[in-house]
């Protein structure tokens, strides 16, 4: 499992870093973003993963989150994969920007022609964190995930699915109930198949957190008010939901903040100081 | 000289915001970004103005830089113009990514066909100034300059052209020397003449300086090591030229960083308050 180095960075004295692979899970060439403060040449760092939204690739939360300033005061590394497989140019998979490429919903698709590459949550349970751990200097097992929109629910059925996984999950404005909104219908159906017969439940975040029994988790959910796209979030399917198993959520909602990485820019420090409090 | 706010974007408690507006001076719509502290609905705040480099519109600096934490702690206004006409389809004016459009070298043209549009100097000594006084609530005369590579070289010229015009100025990486370096030899020979009849010394850093003279300007100049355009900024010419006027340098170089975004994204904190130190 090779990686070969795109480019690196200096920034707040460690390096931003893109890799490319090949991807077994997921049949073709992938990239993601590494940030590695200066600090792992010394030592074993933590990681926190962050999932992306609809459209993006690894360099959108490079360039616009801000995010290395806290990551090098905190002294996490922070894993940012693509969003989607890319390049294999399955029919259909570019004639809209909320399904196919830019859009991989974090799942094991199931439904032909995508089911051989769409696979982005085994890419990164069982490939990506395996490659991290193989190829960075990281502590053993100290990781957290966040992630934005379709990358927050993401990061809500990564950590839901595989208790344990991951020390810490927060989200910002995560489509959280997706088996109710257009965009998580029109990629399930997509994906998966009719509601009646894909097991859409077991990729929700809604349905995932009834079932979640232990260890703890708690829940960062990271909401602006003026979000344009709140109607697909449903934040508040997650928050009712989580009280049914016990669940612990942290609801926060931003005054006059929308979707874009400017909210996210503004309140990725406050995220990543709150992983580092779970992570040694 | 009426405003269009193109979008507003919530950022670290204030406002990000994109106008565009009609130019008299440059006989094209042009835009500009606007980061409105949240203080700003309250109280006269100073302006920054930063002036971005080859190939750039508004919208990098904006996206990338992560200054408006800094602005919003410092309560300081920050205006970036784009960096040259836009939307004039003058002959030759795409042709080269350093040349005509995304290149403007913030002077004024005297050659055909670029004299009559190309004049970002007086754009902003004399339209946008003037502009952003009357339309955001800022504190009288309390202004800074700064800016990135090309935009470095305006920043400079500007401060050294108009004494007391502003408070301080600082640049990221400039071109310092435009006169000896193939990027200002290439810009200053299309839109001046030859060096022979073309004045260029009223357009260089390192000729204006040896002729300043008062109030008080400290030149405030950033440079990575491993920047890959090295050879076309020439810091240590400024430094030496300074000398002969008496002008103080304040010339730090950062290890390991190179040109890019990242680079400034690290340092831009550091400009604001310096200048902050300057601005009622």
């Amino acid at each position: 499992m090779a990686l070969t180095e795109i480019s690196a960075n200096k920034i707040f004295g460690g390096l931003q870093k893109v890799f490319s692979h090949e991807s077994k899970t997921l049949g073709c060439t992938m990239k993601f973003g590494a940030y590695i403060p200066s600090q792992a040449s010394e030592k074993q760092l933590p990681v926190i993963y962050w999932l992306s939204g609809l459209t993006c690739s690894e360099s959108n939360f490079i360039e616009k989150a801000g995010a290395q300033r806290y990551a090098a005061e905190q002294e996490v590394i922070i894993i940012n994969p693509d969003t989607s497989p890319k390049g294999l140019n399955i029919p259909g998979d570019s004639e809209s920007w909320d399904f196919g490429v830019g859009a991989g919903f974090y799942l094991n698709a199931t439904q032909d022609p995508w089911k051989n590459n769409y696979k982005m949550y085994d890419y990164i349970v069982s490939e990506l964190i395996d490659l991290v751990n193989k190829n960075f200097n990281v502590l053993p097992a100290q990781q957290s995930i966040m992630g934005h929109s379709m990358g927050g629910h993401g990061a809500l059925i990564l950590a839901l699915k595989n208790p344990g996984l991951f020390k810490s999950v927060s989200a910002f404005a995560p489509i959280c109930n997706p088996s109710v909104c257009p965009w998580g219908i029109k990629a399930f159906t997509g994906y998966l198949g009719p509601k009646e017969t894909g097991n859409w439940e077991q990729w929700d975040a809604t349905e995932l957190v009834k079932k979640y029994n232990r260890p703890p988790l708690e829940l960062f959910i990271d909401q602006g008010t003026s979000d344009q796209f709140l109607f697909q979030l449903n934040p508040e399917n997650l928050v009712e939901a989580s009280k049914s198993s016990g669940v612990p959520v942290i609801y926060k909602q931003r005054d006059g903040y929308n979707h874009s990485y400017f909210y996210i820019a503004s309140f990725i420090g406050e995220h990543i100081k709150y992983h580092k409090k779970y992570l040694v």
